[in-house]
């Protein structure tokens, strides 16, 4: 185990570094912060690099993985409130390598997807990535477009749903094709009460629901690449939903 | 109109005390950014004190209220930036008086209705009432352990659901205790999979839905005091869902 007790260190300024997408790219790596995101990752057999606590937090509990696959380092309280993204970080993180985010579309697609087209918000990003994960859906598509899906409040929305499903930062048209390729539905989603109510459309086992960016919804392109698109009808004054409340709305409408 | 250059001026600085409670009870007012917050103010006639805009927002837009009414002021876009919460503002605001939360309870409830016990997240609860709104909700009601209603980021949220619909902080278990005097159901949302399943208690007109803490979720003491318990199913790993997404998920599935 490697000690270290200063802000100033080089290896700390690195992991500040993982912040930004361009220092997660660089180091091929990203950060964790927390027991529940650490134990998931352990959990998952994801690829841990480094784990680094205050030697509180690493007497509170043992981590169970193998020490001699990660480099541990005892962080002081100071070095934990340099890395952490909350005011009272519990004094634990790790580094994960980064996945492949472009997958290979498999020849034959099953399950529910939850496709997100230039959505920007990280905190909107991530809980649609954990509502996905509650509603037993099989991955969540993010569009180029979309925000990082390794930025640092994305990765604390999700709460470790990145290790439950699949997620891919690709090209969405690609997949909206190939869905339809195999007869499988694509709904997207419109703020226009002319387009199909969301309660209308029974539930499915194989299909994909896209989402738009939180200010102008789905492009025109998208909404005319889909099979079909659904509206919420607002019964009320508000002009619309934030999009992860309506995202959630329709995957737990829509999911047989 | 009066004109303010400098961020050190007095004023600014009361405006600034604003984001905190303590400021909002004494001044007895709340601010208002941005053009949509400041317009749906004016639509909805809110006692509006103060309207503060940069030159370029003031010849914007044509103010459709009645400006003897109201104190004007033409700000720097300094001054503007630090009352702003976004790094790029609009450059408008308003102060608006606080209006009485603590309501008397109607003798005959009608109406949708969300109970919010101690929920802590300005973003979440704004975001529910929000959501609240758009179901066709008659109001919420916040508990006093939760956020105050008039916390800015909360203000952020709500998008101007507070100008649509009642919302009300004070004491949940009189509220209970009154909707189930008289007949109407009271739902509790539980992480329970022992408890009844949303999706199996039909469509109501006249009902309020409980949402807890974050962290905890309901107490044992309002579990006990509501008319049903409800669960969301959990089909994949995830462990709950943001409270939000929960709250939007039984309002639009509990609403007739």
């Amino acid at each position: 185990m490697k000690t270290i007790q200063s802000t100033g260190n080089q290896t700390v300024k690195n992991w500040k570094k993982l912040a930004a997408k361009k220092g997660r790219l660089k180091q091929e790596k990203y950060l964790l912060e927390g027991w529940h995101l650490v134990k998931e990752a352990i959990h998952a057999n994801e690829k841990i690099l480094e784990i680094m606590g205050t030697a509180e937090a690493l007497a509170q509990e043992q981590l169970q993985i193998d020490l001699n696959q990660v480099d541990l380092y005892e962080i002081s309280p100071e070095v934990a409130q340099q890395l952490s993204e909350t005011p009272s970080p519990q004094g634990i993180f790790a580094t994960v390598a980064l996945k492949q985010t472009e997958a290979v579309l498999p020849t034959e697609i099953t399950g529910s997807w939850l496709f997100l087209d230039t959505v920007q918000d990280p905190g909107n990003v991530g809980t649609m990535v954990r509502t996905a994960d509650a509603a037993g859906f099989a991955g969540v598509v993010l569009s180029k477009g979309s925000v990082d899906m390794y930025q640092p409040k994305l990765v604390r929305a999700m709460q470790g749903s990145q290790f439950h499903i699949q997620i891919v930062q690709d090209d969405l048209a690609k997949w909206t094709t190939a869905f339809k390729a195999q007869g499988l539905p694509v709904f997207g989603s419109e703020l226009n009460d002319q387009a199909r109510s969301y309660d209308q459309v029974g539930r499915h086992e194989d299909f994909a629901v896209m989402m738009g960016n939180e200010g102008n919804g789905l492009s025109q392109e998208m909404l005319a690449a889909t099979s079909m698109n659904l509206y919420i009808p607002i019964k009320g004054q508000a002009e619309s939903l934030n999009v992860a409340v309506a995202a959630g709305i329709l995957m737990f409408a829509l999911k047989a």
